[in-house]
């Protein structure tokens, strides 16, 4: 997906709601079954439940893979269900990264094998970790300054020319992407922060994680990380378990569109 | 595996080679096929062929990945194969994390499920990223100073206390972790750092990648980073492409096979 092309949907919905789809097999509903065809069955009714309220869907290949390989089955199935979604952006959410090689090998089969638009990627290799991603029509998503406790060990740390960690690692996604096909991934949680780092990176869109279950706000990462034009946002607000398990029932794909449509109006109320 | 019984066979077979799986199915001998079936064969027969020579095999998760599902079904596999060796160290090599929920779930499907002793890990994002892998009689294996080009980018900037980034990452490895349940990545090719950072964590074993096609040096790494008693030695050496890929005729377990016995024989010269 172009990045005009998700400006657009973003615009026409009103929305930038990213769903996150953590399908943990300990808590799926009982009707589903704890195997790889329920986990797949989950995430396919919490997709059609959440459609109209959101632009993008977000599997965490974790969850997958915790119950082997048939988890691996199940994310080929919500890949290729998402297909039939080409106005929703998706997101492997893998953190991958490794010698360029490597990377590659990650790329093909995430990218191009599964089909998924984009997926994350952790920066600690460095540039030739990172351009394998880099695709044509594709798009990867540096971890940027995340939304967990661990966010203060390495990425809060100064450096010797007085930039936190991060912001060096922003600084460098600057030089090597384009905002045509990166992304960067910015807790929620760190509101003293967005705004200093949509001026760093002015027009690449943030993956925003931490709101709901983590404790960020959508009025502060609307207000504070949204383009400088206010045109097509430029974040995207990710919610999982809040929607996911809404409700522990078997009413959980109605509980997931109730949730999602009350973050959708949150986020109109804010627009 | 515990670190004394892994220190045991290193010692009983003088040997400290891991063979690293990096089954690229655009190289595979033809009569394996290009497929998931031919990929987990190629490398069970590499097993086969270089065990009396390695003590660790570490598959590269990318690599099966690149296939799609099937890819994992593959890595499921060789993971149940690696368990009738039992007196080899086994290394998913996935660098992963993330949160702490979502580390957990990935120990749980790589460690637990699949069975190896150990994951690669890339610590970006924390100590609550890091912490689900320190599974009594599992290893997290954390990256330190890799082995790439982009190594440059993060690792070796120097932070405010003048440390470089990477030397604040294995400091904290120190404070956060116990030798008997955690490994560093350094590569090879880093010749100039290993005896420093073999002086900062002088009782870590180490998996150093980066010699062959990356133009580590044995000698070098087992005179610089070996524990200071010498005894277990505390590195574990990783050729993949070199022994994989020795031939990429019919006879690539053979070669595979002569490749591992000439590292063995030069890893015996330099005990």
């Amino acid at each position: 997906m172009k990045r005009s092309e998700l400006i657009q949907i973003i615009e026409s919905k009103k929305s930038v709601l990213c769903v996150g789809l953590d399908p943990d097999i300990s808590k799926l509903p009982k009707s589903y079954g704890s195997n790889a065809k329920g986990l797949a069955q989950f995430c396919k009714d919490i997709i059609d439940s959440t459609a109209d309220h959101a632009v993008a869907y977000k599997p965490n290949l974790a969850f997958f893979e915790s119950i082997g390989s048939s988890g691996w089955e199940a994310l080929a199935e919500v890949a290729e269900y998402l297909k039939g979604f080409p106005e929703h952006f998706s997101i492997a959410d893998a953190k991958r990264g490794d010698i360029g090689n490597t990377s590659r090998m990650y790329a093909e089969g995430i990218l191009n094998k599964m089909g998924f638009d984009s997926i994350t990627v952790a920066p600690y290799m460095g540039k030739d970790s990172l351009e394998p991603f880099l695709i044509p029509g594709k798009w990867g998503i540096g971890l940027g300054l995340t939304s967990n406790s661990g966010a203060q060990d390495f990425q809060m740390k100064r450096m010797k020319d007085n930039r936190y960690f991060f912001e060096h690692v922003l600084d460098s996604y600057l030089d090597w992407t384009s905002p045509e096909s990166w992304m960067v991934v910015v807790g929620a949680t760190q509101s003293q922060s967005l705004k200093s780092i949509r001026f760093k990176l002015p027009d690449h869109f943030f993956l925003v994680p931490g709101i709901g279950h983590q404790g960020g706000s959508i009025e502060d990462v609307m207000n504070l990380a949204s383009f400088k034009s206010g045109f097509g946002k430029g974040v995207l607000i990710n919610a999982s378990r809040s929607i996911c398990f809404a409700s522990s029932g078997d009413n959980a794909a109605q509980a997931a569109r109730n949730e999602a449509s009350r973050l959708h109006q949150e986020m109109i109320s804010h627009w």
